[in-house]
């Protein structure tokens, strides 16, 4: 531990031996300080229950971090940061315990930078929020940030009135709500992509676009977390956040500056321009699925309803498809199809752009890989080599993963989500008004899904989803853009 | 030799000894032969005063072809194409010894297509096309075409005169003008990338492009074509036909159909809009250099002057560089950059089209590689992997000749040139009017040249060019896209 100084930042981990913390957030420190990316004086306040002392907590987390950092792993880069680590024993949820953690902060000292990480389940942030105003520990000089992680609320009142909590005791600036997948290389780089191109400025709009696709699919189940997913389904484990995410980027008008709030506003507005869908419409805009027992990898699997800690009668949606358009000037009328499902026959998430197309011709088609693969694909046509004037289809790749060797470059979201929160760069973060407008969205969805008593479509694991999925683009003569990108 | 059928398709090489029908004529038919795309029934006629049977002959080529064709050469298959060859004995310059050449015709009987390739020097052309109309070779209800190569006259006047000939024995529908660019699988790809992409045909304008880049570089010298070469000039000999038909493709609109005569008048009218260089201007259009000694491939090579049959006090251009504009709507105002030369310091053939870039972003660049390699490139800007919203250049490549096998699907250029000739798709050659206008252009270049007495710059062989070519587009604020395409 080093001596209290000036200017200290000082991140606090609520929620410090469970899996975030041990896959993610340590790794990330790590991979940080490995690249001296960490502030020059830093501490790592660990939080837990569990009667760990500090040294058998570094000793728990060595294993961890040698299988989940992206850096070389070294012993030494290890014990140099183990320096900078204390494990605290505290109930968070008693509030006598925060005096032991002010203890901590004022043996350090001086004016700190503070980051208070809640890797806890949701219905502590509001109670973590309160003990920490409570305790006094943020009535002092130091500047106050709190990391949240989704779901922030479970409609738009519940996220009103977390919201509302959590400003007792920080203020809205100084909130940091996480959305994992705005720490990811590609969807940084759709805006690169699109605003320094003119290649692509240029064509980027309703003209020009015949439709896009935003696909994230995944092989695995809901695995340990059935309890919280039963509760939620894709339509709000994913598409509220996640997807309306990549959405609102895809969509939307160049921000004035690179700053968080121009970046954060022209978002806002993409969201805002969502169309409700309209009553009695909901069948052509939406499908909802589950899975059922079939093939995962080669295995056979379980069906969602045989999954630990789901409700056997359960109704909750595995699986979404859904059409939405919004109404900018830029894209109205270009329909944007949004999927995602658990045990799928593929794991990945991209967006796909599909250009329009004279009659015979295949269309152009960009193609950002977000996950697992990074890269820019885009499909053209050309000349069939030989005498006859035949165009065919060609392929450009660029894979960004590739290029820089097993991604050691590419930071993890976490990683690059810690930095920009201690950098306080709030672009990576989702603003309040993103919360809000996409809850208001979704919970409209939600009423009409009850109204209109929308059917659940089960669909065997190791499928694309529900076979209507396919038939909303083909009334439309369309079709998902699939692995094979054809 | 096949007995006379109805609709044999004949063709008659004139200069039949020469390197031409060597190195790229017999060998395209070979590989046309191979690949069962000749006429059902045909014949070859060569015609050389060197007194060779159709044995001999046949003996002399086989070491040739086994050279020079793209398709694997096989004993077999040469010896049934040889079945269809005849040589014949004649002066061409007698109009006496045409009555051999009938005589051969007749006996092969029936209709016949009759394709006459002039493959020898351009003072030839009309002298033989009066012989075969005057001998009555042209009177039989055959249909009768004639293919010669440029030049096509060495200035408007020697143009006209030329065609005013040639259309006293055939209708200029019958004249194939070959340009071999023409045939060059690359360039018939500009056209398919241009119409058939909503990706470049929104982007193909002057409101996106910066400047158009057409490059023709070669490392050898006039080899031994001095004669010729010094009579003619890198003006003559290169961008009044093959660049101004690049550039013309490069520049035209999209025409209505495949026919050859939308084609060329779409290709004419680019032509015609090509800007006059303003009397006192030329300086900043123009560059002319010639070569002196220097280092090509690591050998120590002669300058221009000592090469074999050039006048030791020539004057004539062995690289030219220009600047010139097209007074179209879609690309006024766009700086079309042209550059040829022999003796540099790199072999290559492509068109850079560089985009509009805002300040400090590297701009989009797509680049068709014509040849030695073929290709598409393009360049863009995507964020640099990392923390840091740093833009960097990322490149996407298309490499025609290497997606298929050592290029054995690529025709070369004769190939495709023969083909269209006896299927008489005029597209791939040269019209009268675009003659007519690449003429008209450069003949008033021409006598400003002579006006303004330009100076001719040496340039050490080895190298691209004399300085004076970079500095051409560095007052413009621009630079030759060069190799590594920077």
């Amino acid at each position: 531990m080093s001596n209290g100084k000036q200017n200290k930042t000082v991140f606090t981990i609520f929620g410090g031996t469970g899996d975030l913390t041990y896959r993610k957030l340590l790794p990330a420190f790590y991979n940080l300080f490995s690249l001296y990316k960490m502030p020059q004086d830093f501490e790592i306040l660990i939080l837990g229950r569990k009667e760990y002392t500090t040294e058998s907590y570094i000793e728990i987390i060595k294993p961890w971090l040698k299988k989940f950092t992206r850096t070389n792993f070294r012993d030494e880069v290890f014990d140099r940061m183990s320096e900078h680590i204390q494990y605290l024993v505290i109930n968070f949820t008693e509030e006598a315990d925060y005096a032991l953690i002010k203890d901590v902060y004022e043996q350090w000292g001086g004016v700190q930078q503070r980051l208070y990480y809640l890797a806890v389940a949701p219905q502590f942030f509001a109670p973590i929020a309160h003990s920490l105003k409570n305790s006094g520990i943020l009535d002092e000089k130091d500047s106050h940030q709190v990391m949240i992680e989704k779901p922030f609320g479970v409609d738009i009142t519940s996220a009103q009135m977390l919201h509302q909590q959590m400003c007792q005791a920080f203020n809205d600036e100084s909130i940091y709500r996480i959305d994992h997948y705005l720490g990811k290389e590609m969807i940084q780089n759709i805006m690169s992509v699109r605003f320094n191109n003119t290649l692509f400025e240029g064509i980027w709009n309703n003209l020009q676009i015949d439709n896009i696709q935003i696909s994230a699919l995944e092989t695995v189940g809901v695995e340990n977390r059935g309890a919280y997913y039963d509760q939620t389904g894709a339509l709000k484990d994913m598409v509220q956040n996640h997807l309306f995410q990549i959405l609102s980027i895809v969509g939307m008008e160049k921000p004035e500056d690179a700053s968080a709030y121009d970046i954060q506003s022209e978002q806002v507005k993409v969201l805002d321009a969502l169309i409700p869908i309209e009553k009695g419409k909901l069948r052509e805009h939406l499908v909802l699925g589950q899975y059922s027992s079939g093939t995962s990898s080669d295995m056979t699997v379980k069906g969602y309803l045989e999954e630990e800690n789901i409700n056997t009668n359960s109704t909750t949606e595995t699986f979404v498809a859904m059409k939405v358009f919004i109404d900018t000037p830029r894209l109205a009328g270009v329909p944007i199809y949004i999927r995602t499902g658990k045990r799928c026959d593929r794991r990945s998430t991209e967006v796909a752009i599909q250009f329009k197309a004279p009659e015979g011709i295949l269309p152009n088609l960009l193609i950002i890989k977000i996950y697992p693969d990074e890269g820019i694909y885009l499909r053209f046509n050309a000349k069939k080599p030989g005498t006859t004037p035949e165009v065919v289809p060609v392929f450009m790749d660029f894979c960004q993963s590739c290029v820089y060797e097993n991604r050691i470059n590419t930071p993890e979201a976490y990683e690059r989500l810690i930095e920009a929160a201690f950098k306080k760069d709030k672009a990576l973060f989702t603003s309040w008004a993103q919360v809000l407008s996409s809850w208001k969205f979704i919970d409209h969805l939600v009423e009409r899904i009850n109204e209109e008593q929308m059917i659940l479509h089960p669909y065997p694991s190791g499928q694309s989803g529900p076979h209507l999925a396919d038939e909303m683009l083909r009334v439309d003569g369309r079709h998902w853009i699939d692995e094979e990108h054809g």
